[in-house]
């Protein structure tokens, strides 16, 4: 199982190597899946067409890596100003939304399960401070895929550069900021060191969902037992994932403010930007791509009528917290 | 496995079938759990004993069921102005909260597994409006376990009236208001024909976490790839349950408002209250129970932990979602 991500990044490679020992725990090790780190088998962007081919049997990737091929596929993995992990997982389960993938994934010859959840990203590192769209202007930015069509329309120039090479490039001086994931693995490649200002909150990422994929033929010849293992392995690697990054972001995030570098909100206006901007290009891919107006139009619905329950009850009750704390 | 829940609490109950499908399914239905309502074969409040004694080899429960036996039990479910599902199962997972409530189910000879999760649940049915804590005064209201301290507490008469007496109880006018679970379970009971208020968010319940317990030596017996199963299968229950009442939920609670009834927000005034009430009572509890102080000591800590984090990225993101709602 090639994955996407380098062993690096350690809690997303981490968690194919969970899915990996609980898949063989759960058949008494008859059903083993050797983890490959991303680029060790095939090149970390080349999962879904490997596992396609049948060149491998399954992948442990994101969605949103294949926007190329299928653009719809963005919603397998998260949307700008899109779903939490608990309503990603709401609509997979019991919201249609896995059937939706699922389809649009045996376009590819393959059958996906949701493997894993990052939660919200950080709003990234920044040299200076970001107060207006103004800001914005011009400014070189790391930014993966969906979310660097977003800073494109604002203005900025989003950069496409592996996660190995974004230190140097912010220390030159060749990029002005970068995205990257959150507190615990943004430490670990050292940003605080090249990037004074750090914002939140990570409203162009609420989540990413990892899929594991399977190829359909491999898939089907499974023992009823074996594919009754991947679908409860991948459930608890979604969760497994979630935690492990909620618990490791908070000390890191702790240690990166004490080093000295400053926290900030992104203003209203940069949220307001930028959510019109998010809607203005989901807008226009639906208007030229049936498929995914189809996708979209579900995924909004379901998202809608989350976020109203989220503000009736959960998130109203959560933000009483936040805004009591201790 | 005898369940605490009667059927009708179709989610909760449901999540006891579920899991009890994929251990089988996991196992090439080797492992086979039969599942009985609350009540058909043991107590509803005596699964917890019938694990322990081995009279059943496992059950479905909840820990707070169980606070006359050792109050710490509280916090393997949920306690009032306490953790979101999410924040619960990152501290089972990854925070060092499953093997604190191992250790305090160990004196019960039984092995617990976290295998269902409601969400936050409503803050109840109300005859008359609630604008003051002096509305609370002599207030008979069905409030089960710890929440009814904490509305004892505020001046008001907790009652312990089972689920099915509830609605006779209100009709007749012996009860003024009913804390029961959400708008998918609320609307069964047909709570909106006997009170107009309803009342949000559930501060005192932001989760209730569901337990699997399995006495100790039955688990002990298991093949490891059984234990296994069971493990993936609770997990995979946990995030199905919560998923199930999140898209019930909704238009559950669209039908409600639809039939009349005025969906109302608690004050600050109240939730104040609310929440010196419960640290009070968190605190007489650990003064003379130092068992239960070490818990609330850690599951303070990492909740205080979770919420600073979530203020930070995922809560702040949400929050903005939600008052940008369309």
């Amino acid at each position: 199982m090639p994955t996407s991500f380098p062993t690096g990044l350690a809690t997303i490679h981490g968690a194919a190597e969970f899915l990996s020992e609980r898949v063989a725990a759960l058949t008494d090790n008859g059903f083993k899946i050797d983890v490959y780190a991303g680029g060790e088998l095939v090149p970390p962007l080349g999962v879904l067409e490997s596992a396609q081919t049948g060149t491998v049997e399954c992948g442990f990737t994101a969605g949103f890596y294949y926007i190329g091929k299928m653009p719809a596929l963005v919603f397998d993995t998260g949307v700008p100003f899109g779903m939490t992990p608990r309503m990603h997982t709401a609509w997979m389960r019991t919201g249609g939304g896995l059937e939706l993938m699922r389809e649009l994934y045996s376009e590819f010859n393959v059958v996906q399960f949701p493997a894993g959840a990052t939660g919200a990203q950080m709003g990234g590192w920044f040299r200076k401070p970001i107060d207006t769209v103004e800001d914005l202007k011009g400014l070189r930015i790391r930014a993966a895929g969906y979310l660097g069509n977003i800073y494109a329309d604002l203005g900025a120039v989003p950069q496409q550069i592996p996660g190995s090479d974004l230190y140097s490039a912010m220390e030159r001086g060749t990029l002005d900021a970068v995205e990257f994931v959150g507190p615990y693995d943004d430490e670990k490649l050292g940003f605080n060191k090249v990037a004074k200002y750090y914002y939140s909150p990570g409203v162009l990422e609420l989540n990413a969902s990892i899929a594991f994929l399977a190829n359909a033929d491999a898939y089907a010849d499974l023992p009823d037992s074996y594919k009754a293992a991947l679908q409860s392995a991948c459930a608890e690697t979604n969760s497994n994932m979630l935690a492990t990054y909620d618990t490791l972001n908070v000390p890191a995030l702790r240690r990166l403010v004490a080093s000295g570098i400053e926290l900030r909100s992104w203003s209203d206006e940069i949220m307001d930007a930028m959510k019109a901007s998010s809607e203005k290009l989901l807008a226009a891919q639906a208007a030229e791509d049936p498929l995914f107006k189809r996708v979209h139009t579900e995924w909004k619905s379901y998202l809608d009528e989350q976020l109203l329950w989220s503000s009736v009850n959960d998130g109203a009750a959560q933000s009483y917290l936040m805004n009591n704390r201790g």
